[in-house]
């Protein structure tokens, strides 16, 4: 890798890097269809993003289009993926094993995007020994020794709000870099460490708002339909 | 509910709504550990968030914090949970039962944040008359005639990608209003749809390109070091 490259890397903003899986997965449909080349304005116009801020992303990745004929799909799906990590498999830990640790231990999906969990831990006894999906539970006590061993740095935290925060530190403590929040708390880290907030639950709330507003809207026209 | 606070629900800025569940965490574990007053200074200092911004926030919401005593904190919990929609039960459909679908269908956390998955919806046919953690699975086909009877309008997007577009169009005509989107594709709706994109593949983009900032970083201090 170039110094060149490497700055490009360490520069990609937060807001570029999660409309680039959006590309991709257009690319990737199209490349399905048979389609072989493809232009920033047909990828703007169809996944409704400004072709100019489609043309700036791409500007991150190693790809270049040429004029009249545009991208090369295949070349666009190849690069896109190495790019954003898809294509290497990142190995991490899952530190509960409730819900929704469960859930994302169930999710193959994760592993065509780079991500395996390798093992999941929990403070429930019962729990050590048993796995789900292939990955073994191990007590959460065996970490740090499970981590000497094989190097995996990110972890992914779906303990309950209350642990948030001390497990994130023994996590820190034991050489995770990464950490992928799953909790709605606001886990605090020193700065070298990346911390990626996922809280599906707030998600949630901005639809429910969303719904509610236009429940609320109609019940209004009613209202107002009633009156006059 | 009076104009006014009416006015207040249209107006909630997506960034405020999604850092209102951050602050009802922290609210929450901290009532469980006893304590009875908050203010927004010390919200923002544990979720390292500005704290001009929690009580911006906290604005919109139809609580009053006292001088120099802060926020009462069951009222804040209450208030917060009733105001993002988590104290009343939605019913949704759940249109794709694979990896990811079927690991939504396990989730049961999702219920204590107000969302209930009262049926999933597959094309494949061995899937129909199954169920996952008691949720009954039917064949797509079905989706219709169910919503008529249930009135249900939320759907959740757990479909392959190339089928995202297509089943999110069939969702709408059938009676969908929010589409809570788990695909990477930007699906287009109609402008009285709500959509809600939650790619958690695209937070794992954000990580990946994160760590591998930090782990170039540190084979170039690396190589500096080699050299001199």
């Amino acid at each position: 890798m170039t110094e060149n490259q490497l700055t490009y890397q360490f520069y990609v903003p937060e807001p570029t890097l999660r409309r680039l899986p959006w590309y991709l997965a257009y690319a990737q449909l199209i490349l399905k269809e048979g389609e072989l080349h493809v232009s920033s304005t047909q990828i703007a116009k169809n996944i409704a993003v400004d072709a100019s801020l489609v043309a700036k992303d791409l500007s991150y990745v190693q790809i270049t289009g040429r004029t009249r004929v545009g991208y090369d799909v295949k070349e666009l799906v190849h690069v896109l993926e190495s790019f954003l990590g898809f294509t290497v498999s990142h190995k991490a830990f899952l530190f509960g094993v409730g819900s929704l640790g469960g859930s994302l231990m169930h999710d193959n999906g994760l592993k065509q995007f780079g991500l395996e969990i390798v093992a999941g831990f929990d403070v429930k006894y019962e729990l050590s020994g048993t796995s789900i999906n292939r990955i073994p539970i191990h007590h959460f006590d065996r970490f740090t020794e499970l981590q000497k061993q094989t190097g995996v740095n990110i972890g992914i935290l779906t303990v309950p709000v209350e642990k948030a925060q001390s497990v994130s530190e023994i996590m820190i403590e034991g050489g995770i870099q990464a950490i992928w929040n799953f909790t709605p708390y606001r886990i605090r880290v020193p700065e070298k460490v990346i911390v990626q907030n996922t809280s599906i639950y707030a998600h949630l709330a901005v639809m429910f708002n969303r719904l509610n507003a236009i429940e609320e809207c109609e019940n209004c026209k009613k209202k107002i339909t009633r009156k006059s």
